[in-house]
């Protein structure tokens, strides 16, 4: 089902040094399947994340927030299955519990340990059953464990979702891999549901910190399935510090890009990979005032259902486009002077139809599994791209069905 | 499909004196069905209007609102299976050409005519057709034609909706009759698609104004199906003048609550009717410090696809509801002080599950086809109410396939 997306292979994901990963099967919701994660960092390692702004966040992000201030995190446990989203007090106790487990037995403090889960939002998280799979999971981190480890993560994802690059600073060369889920409940505002990006280089916190924001609005900020932003979003990025130190600001800039890279593919993934996807359709706005209108405009275009199911549909109703250009809330926008492209098909000028637009054109372009919607807006020149997919029978299925 | 909507009764649409509808079937889109529907007023009639805020408007939006100033109204004119959107000013030349060909046999000026148009955007208005479809639809003018105005109107929608009331002013009784069509594109933003309401009595240009901003704004802008606002939403409403005159404030308020009872009542049916809907839900948000907020937040839960298709399932996966109130975009909401109801079910309380909750209560709620979704801010004394559908896969059909 996912569009242009093949199974990672474990082989072309590079072992992070510094970095351990354990999987185990918990039972959280199922039994038989991979639903625990344990990431285990060393003393030399900062850590930095960008966390989901919905006021009904988790209560693993609101811990782990928390615990973030502490800088000093020794391991990150993520667990499927289990959102602990609007569950209130008892929420908090229960990932506080889970914490404490697995500080107790990585001789850390609770507050070292960051808690992330994913699933059913407002069911209580079964704490025991995960604090009863941590013993396995420790006995099973391994440096290259990464390919299990995206596995692990999954809810309704069909795909695991894992990237790898190797980059050289000027003291050498570093690993940037990591892995994310999330295919509905997706449109990120700071993070994706979850994304974890390990490199063995040596970063301060602070710059850390700065990266991985910049990274995210670039990278899982820019995506959308279905306009509902996650109540668990979260994206790490994590520095074992065990490799050389990017220590100039070049040698920052170059590993900034290639966590953009490895953070972009993951990101894209989750589309490739959408509930229900059949397209992957890149929507770029073009010569805005600023790149928020930029933004605006074009997730109006990729929330629209009447667009999406057209997209499914490979069917060119473009002026249901045009209507969503047209209710993205930019007061001022003149209609008289959008343009709109169809890959290389030019099919809107000047707001009307272009007198030489060929609706066989665009169908062709249409039916590929990956295309581009392009809006000129001719009044500025700031610009935007985000990365959907479209609205289809599977999508209705997936959702009416889910958890039954 | 529709849920709990009949079919408008013809002896049940009290004609409104001064108000004459003629119908035709001009082959606009399909041959042998009712597409253009022609309202002929007296001199003495009135006329205000709201329109779509969508900045693609439609040719026949910008010229409505350009005519509606001469305040001497003497014709509407509405034609289906065409938007005439996205046409730029080749759409403007072809909806003045219907507005002159009709001022002609009216014995008016184009600008006392109102053009209206629903349907595909982006296609050129077949103007033509149109106009040799006049001369039967004003031979059909009769008081008595609401019922075939109402079918005149529909594009995707499965029935005509109209609806009737009477109601004793000081000086007499007036009538309101009106009908509506949409079914989706459906997220008015001061209006529906196309609603027309008319009235007898005699009421001033101005007063009617601001009754009809008054009463979409409780009515027509309190809906949605699909968040997609569409580029031709308006808002009619038609005081012929010729019964006794609303003279007083009371007689204008009970003239106005009236009014406000048959749009309301069409808002209501578009939403039944809405695009493979199985499910009408009640989404009301109480205890809030402004309407605003309130509004925002019913909205966020009626759009998301994620509790849309959790309705169509009868799946009380509650938590994406509190996922929808959490990413609304009220910043300083506070989680925890939130209940949450399904009719009278107390799913969440405070935040979090409610301890004596049942899920089974809320699975017997939600497979009714109607039912209430109660959020409580707990933080102020606001109060909004919506009304929207759920999303099926027909809803997808529908879409996939409009236009083939």
């Amino acid at each position: 089902m996912a569009v242009n997306l093949s199974l990672p292979d474990p082989k072309s994901l590079t072992p992070v040094p510094g970095v351990e990963l354990g999987i185990a099967m918990a039972g959280i919701k199922k039994s038989g399947r991979k639903d625990l994660l344990v990431i285990g960092l060393g003393p030399s390692a900062t850590v930095a994340g960008v966390f989901t702004k919905n006021r009904f966040c988790a209560a693993p992000v609101l811990l782990a927030k928390k615990h973030l201030t502490s800088k000093r995190i020794r391991a990150l446990v993520v667990n499927t299955g289990n959102a602990n989203a609007g569950t209130g007090q008892d929420g908090l106790r229960r990932a506080l519990q889970v914490c404490t487990a697995l500080a107790g037995k990585m001789h850390a403090k609770p507050f070292q340990i960051l808690p992330f889960s994913t699933g059913v939002i407002m069911e209580p998280l079964p704490a025991g059953r995960i604090v009863a799979g941590l013993p396995a999971a420790i006995a099973d981190l391994r440096a290259d464990n990464w390919a299990a480890a995206a596995e692990a993560i999954m809810t309704t994802d069909t795909m695991p979702k894992a990237c790898s690059r190797k980059v050289k600073l000027s003291g050498g060369v570093v690993v940037v891999t990591g892995i994310a889920k999330g295919s509905g409940m997706i449109r990120p505002d700071m993070a994706t549901m979850l994304g974890f990006v390990a490199t063995d280089a040596r970063v301060p916190q602070q710059s850390l910190q700065s990266m991985v924001r910049r990274v995210s609005n670039q990278s899982f900020n820019c995506i959308t399935v279905d306009g509902d932003t996650s109540t668990n979003d979260a994206f790490m990025l994590i520095a074992s510090g065990v490799g050389v130190a990017a220590s100039s600001e070049q040698d920052r800039k170059i590993l900034e890009q290639t966590i953009l890279e490895v953070s972009r593919s993951l990101a894209q993934a989750v589309i490739r990979d959408g509930e229900g996807a059949t397209k992957f359709v890149t929507v770029t706005v073009e010569r805005g005032r600023s790149e928020a209108e930029c933004r605006k405009i074009a997730y109006a275009i990729a929330h629209s259902p009447l667009v999406k199911t057209a997209f499914f549909a490979s069917d060119p109703n473009l002026g249901r486009i045009l209507a969503a250009v047209g209710y993205a809330g930019i007061k001022d926008l003149d209609s008289g002077r959008i343009d709109l492209f169809l890959e290389d098909v030019f099919v809107v000028k000047a707001g009307g139809r272009n007198p030489s637009y060929l609706e066989s054109d665009a169908i062709a372009a249409m039916r590929k599994p990956e295309f581009t919607v392009r809006v000129v807006l001719n009044r500025g020149r700031a610009s935007a791209t985000i990365w959907t997919c479209d609205f289809s029978y599977d999508y209705v299925k997936i959702n009416a069905e889910y958890r039954s």
